[in-house]
């Protein structure tokens, strides 16, 4: 195969937005064109709503670098029931930014289930994450200001919480000082930059579910502590009607296609691990009230993405997942059975029988909330049959529904079989049930994850994570979801423990309340909020030909 | 007047800009639409250029606190030319969103004589400036990647010229150091935050004639020197098709309207001292084949906007004005005869007869480039008949055209006198004459700015702009135009001196080659590249009411 997801995207034949809105039952009134083929939803133009579709919620196995391409399985699947005359919205994440000019490769799927202009929705797309990068920025530069003008709220230049982000990938800037220069260049003090898509603003954003909502979420947000370890929040500076004013086109879920037609709405693209990685809850609950069938996906694997699906969106949205997939390869299963990424073309069927433990887990995880998963094994050209034979039996002897999938090289096509398995499953009643409830201690919160979801012993806090929960009692901000920030490579703490480790105990170094975004972020080992470049960047090989199109951005 | 220019603008009816599109020729396919009254213009499907509009550039006295309304007379000066049943179009700067969150007031005109939707325009507009953050700020993530990944060019991290850039008032981030936290963490070095609009990149971008030539002006921009002190340019990191990317859409100017429905196009705002200080040539270049009148502007006084309009503006487009308007106010001169700002309502004819040499001296600058201006005298509500008598009469005596104009109240109709007056100016042959020549040597090219245009005795240089001026010659950079940063509010480079100074020495401490804009900066005195806020920002005031619109904004 030689096509490029870039090239591919390119020669495909878009239709007008009007005409996808049109298909979506969006009226032209409630559209805001950007261009021939983006627009934004005003949803206040949108009619009555009448019905509430259902949630097919896309995961996956731990990622591994030999990559399993859920976001291409999300698009092919809703492709598939898009070929079957189901009435289908796919709703995504938007991609940052930041890690474009790093690493080659989007987050608008892949081949020929990939959403469109790929080229625009990987770089400025309608400016969400710009906005949020101003708003967020903006809050800083008052911070800093109210400490420079008399400080009248008393805040501890040393421990100010919050800090400034860009969307770019920069990694001398996770840690710096700034107000240096004297009296008249502000008061000096540590601080550091996060990635945009790690902002509170990003989750706060994604899980508003009105503009009023939005800015009473911002005005909760915790900003800095006084030089008497009183917590200080948004409201209290005064500037949420602001940020609002900053966010208030930002919060309009945007409409584009996919490129078999099917219509995506793409908006907000929290981080998965200090924030709970889904798109934002205007465009699933603008999908649902529009279509039948919303397909969409969580960030990582299930114990990250899925999890933080049920126990953080889903509570705020007052909705449950319908039916699960759960996307696995066989080269992703290999690694987690042992094999290096340089081997990964050597059929090993005994690698990808040691690495379904992985799987196997996921599958048991979504077992527990109460929904039968469909395992969709999504064929990559090196895949040998006996590889996939493999895991077709696995899941024979287990009972698990499994799909092959090829949307990559056939679009929605590839995807018929696994959105026949889903249809079924769409049809059957549910029994959902979260594991936990937002009443029950923060130490029994995190110990059901572990346990239930991770497969793990048992937890275990540091000194300072003790200490912060202490502080969290104190104020009352116990009674919220858990937010983890956890490696997505592993179940467990541990990058390098693949498969399906047991025994182990979660260590948890912190606790960070996100008022805003409703949620407390319990750190586990290292975690990057701000990712650095290569040292062959792709933004080497990027240029523009003549025409103005994007070259070598994929 | 009960009026806010918030409410005027939100009450006004704007047509959708399909229609103002057609008025000014532009065919629908030229087109990329932001909401229903915005659209990018793509001119490479534009019909082909078969006339070049006459050019008319609003610049204004040294300002003052009091204001002038140069922007309002220069939207409200084009409105009567519409109203006149020309073929006009506006161009003008896009505003920066930083100082929003700072001082109350816009930049988009006032009264009835505004671009809407002003709103939008003064936030995020089409994302303009976002793009340029993301570029300047995606070539200093390389820069220090470049440093952290073993320095193959060897850059010296105490010698790295390119700075980061947010579009936002941040004092505390104009003296930084980063790379802070150990050897994961990139290389610890000083650094410092410009505001957006100082950028480079955004003088780069308004100076460019295609996109090709986009691309070769980032190249050249030198963003370090080595430890044995020779310059490093985009082109050695090899990162300007990157960059040409990330602003391939910013290139493109926006088109919007005024409140009377006259064809407005706005683009680019780069700052007017470290800068050129006037919206794209893409833009005028666009309003030219499309308009028999281009009325636009030029930053702060004549001294500074109209000489850069000249010399630098001009130049690299290959035009000159037509017409030159003055515009000044009786507050304004008041002040540069003396008054203090809260003394401005009490009538003080000497005081106006005092400040008007100040409006002398910028008149006589205009007839040096062999062009005679017509002065605006832009009526305020409290200005008494006789200091509006004394300007008019001054003017009698001296052969200065001079009209009044009303247009913050009357909009174009408050025009028609200045537009009649122009139309005539604009029907005389000219003999434009630059006062420099590019070959001419740089103290040469100083001397001529310093004493025809600021009407100063000499330049002196400081022993470190003596050095830098070396090394211009040394790398044969030194044929380039000058880019004055002096203070806008005095023609000297003392801040306090109005009026017209007389017998002073401009001191250029620096000299910085910008040698993608193609000019070389001589910084006078402290300029500002990073603005800070007040006591009291003005986010303190906004909001956003039920039905999603600005609140508090202006």
């Amino acid at each position: 195969m030689s096509f490029t997801d870039l090239s591919i995207a390119t020669n495909a034949t878009m239709l007008p937005i009007q005409e996808i809105a049109t298909k979506a039952g969006i009226p032209q009134k409630a559209l805001e064109l950007y261009g021939n083929y983006k627009a934004k939803i005003d949803v206040n133009s949108l009619p009555p709503i009448t019905t509430q579709g259902q949630i097919v919620l896309v995961t996956a196995i731990s990622p591994t670098p030999a990559g399993e391409g859920k976001s291409t399985v999300t698009v092919g699947l809703a492709d598939a029931f898009n070929q079957l005359n189901e009435s289908v919205i796919v709703a995504l994440r938007e991609p940052s930014l930041g890690p474009v000019m790093g690493m080659k490769g989007g987050a608008t799927g892949g081949g020929f289930a990939q959403v469109l202009p790929m080229e625009d929705i990987n770089l400025h797309f309608t400016g969400d994450i710009h906005a949020i990068t101003s708003a967020n920025n903006a809050l800083s530069a008052l911070i800093d200001n109210h400490l420079h003008q008399g400080n009248l709220l008393n805040l501890d230049p040393r421990r100010v919480a919050w800090k400034r982000v860009l969307d770019i990938n920069d990694r001398a800037l996770r840690q710096v000082t700034i107000g240096l220069g004297g009296p008249l260049q502000g008061v000096p003090r540590q601080d550091g930059f996060d990635i945009t898509v790690a902002s509170e603003i990003m989750a706060v954003l994604c899980l508003a579910t009105s503009l009023e909502d939005l800015k009473e979420r911002l005005a909760q947000m915790v900003i800095a502590y006084t030089y008497d370890k009183e917590p200080v929040t948004v409201r209290q500076l005064g500037v949420e009607g602001a940020l609002t004013l900053l966010l208030k086109d930002a919060f309009k879920p945007n409409l584009v296609q996919t490129i078999e037609g099917t219509p995506a709405i793409i908006h907000g693209g929290p981080f998965a691990n200090i924030a709970h990685g889904c798109n934002s809850l205007m465009a699933t609950n603008t999908a649902r009230r529009l279509a039948d069938i919303v397909v969409t996906e969580a960030g990582f694997g299930a114990d990250l993405g899925a999890e933080k699906f049920m126990h953080i969106k889903s509570r705020k949205g007052n909705f449950h997942p319908d039916a699960v997939v759960i996307v696995a390869t066989v080269r992703a299963l290999k690694m987690h059975g042992g094999v290096e990424k340089n081997q990964l073309t050597q059929p090993n069927t005994d690698a990808v029988k040691r690495g379904m433990a992985n799987l196997a887990k996921h599958v048991d995880t979504i077992r527990q909330f109460g929904i039968e998963p469909v395992v969709a094994l999504n064929r990559f050209t090196a895949d040998a049959q006996d590889e996939l034979q493999e895991v077709m039996d696995w899941a024979k002897a287990q009972g698990v529904q499994i799909a092959l999938t090829n949307v990559w090289e056939q679009g929605g096509k590839g995807g018929l079989e696994l959105a026949k398995l889903v249809k079924e499953e769409l049809a059957k009643p549910k029994n959902f049930t979260m594991l936990y409830e937002e009443t029950d201690s923060v130490e029994e919160k995190l110990r059901i994850i572990v346990q239930q979801v991770y497969g793990g012993a048992d937890i275990q806090l540091t000194d300072s994570a003790k200490k912060k929960l202490v502080d969290l009692k104190k104020y009352g901000w116990d009674a919220l979801p858990i937010c983890m920030a956890k490696t997505q490579y592993s179940l467990s703490d541990q990058p390098s423990l693949h498969g399906r480790p047991e025994g182990f105990t979660i260590t948890i170094r912190d606790i960070i309340p996100k008022l805003g975004a409703g949620f407390l972020v319990c750190l586990t080992g290292d975690i990057m909020t701000m990712p650095g470049l290569p040292k062959q960047p792709a933004a080497l090989n990027m240029d523009v030909d003549q025409d103005g199109n994007a070259v070598g951005l994929f």
